[in-house]
């Protein structure tokens, strides 16, 4: 590559890229001149610890040496279409499947989160027959138009009018539920009891699967009610339904074991994955299935395909970043450092512009609100898409990043996901800032009554 | 990564890998031990030309020592998420859009086929404010959701029921069209007129955008009749519908030209494009937007995202591809070889199974019949896949992979497309193999009355 200086960079992108998510005459990007660890700088040397790890899928940090290493040995292994066996196709398969839940036996590669999702649903409606897919309001599965209909918020506007047979239920979101339910256990009966009717007026004989992301990401870190996952997975038993869990966000790590679902009592029948399969440094993803599926197409035709499915180069990736995992010991340390996180989460209760704080390993989100006892969130429901970026809500960010806290928000959430490297004592820091942010932001845009300022 | 024997390779391939299309108990793959240039060796040292560049994607061919040395620079640029300009982002957008036709204005990034058309499905309907898609019988658009609706054969009844608002018109198949036409230009006529009055029965006012392969790769390098293409986009222009060409496997030098629409004399409003733009090295993808597209994008939100949209690696593999494609201005040799294969092509018909021979530049197909006059074809429509692979298809690729010559068909054309930098002696001696195989083929199975035997 050409050097180039970053306004060319920075023009040149403005020029001839079309970015996600945005109005395009609004997109102002910053270039990364520098990167290691858990840390970046901006252009003009500004220093920023990524507290979001990109769009948290940096597991590994930025600019590991083994794998800008590995880079070099791409080769070794010549490139072949998905027709071929390759060793580092079998040998990322076969790490997954042994890292994965004991119920699963093989993986269907795609290149991302949302390809991945796509080919759970059409894998799903293959084994069982039928075409009924469900998923949850409060979600996010990617932007393909599959991912797309699955998905539980405003981000699935696009692909409507949608594919027949799509059907949303809720999300447990204890916080802001219109029922105030006097323990966990009630509140997991109440949305189990719900979801059973719901199964029954849709005819459970043409449900073909639930997906879940055991742990919304993007949509706050929404943690389940205790047995309410097991609770789901009992229904899908009874109804013969297939259980597939979206650990595209949640895989590899970052909730402090392998995956979300080790943290529960139950086996999904598909994992989807992506993100820290590779930690982001090739484009990977994919379906894990367990034996049952597996079965059945072995005498069954897989009626999908894709040119880059298990990408010779990607895998090989893959393979060295799961090394990396377990020679750096990073899931352990992911939950021990957790543990420190949830420590300075709970203290940030205190704060008056705080309603809700939400975690789990490196796995967090902050709910925002302007006012504590109605619960006012920061921004309303389904406005930070579709509008100029000049919320409350944008605003906090901002500020946030200045003081060099660098992550991102959905609705009222800021969401805290850091690479699974970060130390104790960098998270300390991070979360000094984090609160620096908070006593600055309630006093220059939140609280007009002095009296509500925390402190 | 650790070296494992084929054997091993193998097996945990067959133990651990979803294989695409197929029934995992058939799957019996071979892998690659080397490959050089238009070459490649497996396990037992069987030496392959590799005739149809993997999956058409393979442009620069294998193991190309720039690619390979680029690799060792991963990691001078950082990685950064969609969000943020990068030098190489920036650097390969800029390559294409200055590579495409005129109007073209801005490329957004995926990382496949696929997704590259669910996305130009979502802007062309939020660019129009309508819904309805048309595409043609005789595509394959991919195995996403949008671009499973979008195809027109038996790989998309897995992504059934479809998506509302999806509608089917006919590809230009001269060979087997139920009419016989005296001109090129009145099967032109044909087909425009049927395809307005489509266009009118459905309601031009709710009609989004039209895609097209401009040449019909997996179904058999469709050449379009003269005026065919430019009329469509007359149709467009008079209603208002955007015209998308799915250049995913004719776009980068495949044809002899760097797009296929540079062949013709019209501009489509978008793009979508994979493989070639960085020869399979890196999942990449996109599509590429006119002014008028790019435009509306300025004020309005581009509603989709994708994590790695821009990817940092791959987007640097493919600004190198694109700069091997100038410096060993491997479109304008594409052109020249394609003339002689042209000519090799043209003698094919010679053969009593022969029906018909397609191509342009190095796109080319080989339809089989079992019966020259009845144009009776080899396989049935519809039977390629979901059967076992014993047909008389399977029977003739597998008879041209033990003579060599590897490359996959589908329903009765063989696909040829070599790598670019094939030379003019290793297509001559590639066609001999293919010349050497239809003698054994029609010989072995099928001709029983002997008097049909080519020569
Ligand atoms: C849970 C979940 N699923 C799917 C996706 C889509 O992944 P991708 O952007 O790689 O398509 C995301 C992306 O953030 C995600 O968080
Ligand atoms: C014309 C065309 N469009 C789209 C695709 C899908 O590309 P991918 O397999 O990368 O998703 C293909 C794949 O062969 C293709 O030939």
């Amino acid at each position: 590559m050409k050097s180039m200086d970053a306004s060319q960079i920075k023009q040149e992108n403005q020029q001839y890229v079309l970015h996600s998510w945005s109005k395009q005459k609004n997109v102002n990007p910053k270039t990364i001149s520098k990167a290691e660890g858990v840390f970046f700088w901006d252009e003009t040397d500004n220093k920023y610890i990524d507290m979001c790890s990109q769009l948290v899928y940096l597991n590994v940090g930025h600019q590991h040496p083994k794998l800008l290493e590995e880079f070099k040995h791409i080769g070794e292994i010549p490139l072949a279409a998905p027709g071929f066996a390759t060793a580092s196709k079998a040998a990322l398969a076969r790490k997954i499947v042994k890292a994965a839940p004991s119920n699963m036996a093989k993986v269907f590669f795609t290149s991302g989160g949302a390809e991945s999702n796509d080919h759970a649903i059409k894998m799903a409606r293959m084994v069982t027959g039928r075409y009924k897919i469900f998923s949850r309001y409060r979600s996010y599965h990617g932007a393909t138009f599959g991912a797309g209909n699955l998905t539980g918020e405003s981000r699935r506007f696009e692909v409507e009018p949608g594919i027949p047979g799509f059907i949303k239920f809720d999300t447990p979101y204890l916080y802001r539920e219109v029922v105030d339910f006097p323990s966990e256990e009630e509140a997991t009966q109440f949305y189990l009891a719900r979801l059973k009717n719901q199964l029954l007026y849709e005819g459970p004989q043409s449900i073909a699967a639930i997906f879940i992301e055991p742990i919304p990401g993007s949509n706050g870190v929404l943690i389940p009610p205790k047995g309410y996952l097991e609770g789901v997975r009992a229904l899908c038993d009874e109804f013969g339904i297939l259980m597939i869990c979206d650990e595209v966000m949640t895989g590899f790590g970052r909730t402090g074991k392998m995956f979300a679902v080790d943290h529960f009592n139950f086996e999904p029948d598909m994992i989807t994955f992506a993100k820290g399969v590779t930690s982001g440094y090739a484009p990977l993803g994919g379906v894990i299935v367990n034996d049952k599926v597996a079965n059945y197409f072995d005498d069954h035709v897989l009626m999908t395909g894709l040119t880059y499915s298990g990408h010779t180069v990607c895998t090989q990736i893959g393979c060295t970043t799961l090394d990396i995992y377990q020679e750096e010991n990073l899931i352990e340390h992911a939950a021990k450092v957790g543990e420190q996180l949830a420590k300075r989460l709970e203290q940030l209760l205190s704060f008056n512009s705080v309603g809700d704080v939400r975690y789990i390993g490196l796995f967090a989100a902050v709910e925002l609100v302007k006012d504590k006892t109605t619960k006012q969130p920061i921004i309303e429901y389904g406005t930070d898409y579709g509008k100029d970026k000049v919320g409350l809500m944008s605003k906090f960010i901002s500020l946030l990043s200045e003081n060099g806290f660098y992550t991102y928000s959905h609705e009222s959430s800021v969401i805290i996901a850091p690479p699974l490297v970060i130390t104790e004592q960098q998270l300390n820091e991070a979360m000094d800032l984090f609160e620096k942010t908070l006593i600055q932001f309630e006093q220059q845009y939140l609280f007009t009554d002095q009296t509500l300022l925390t402190k």
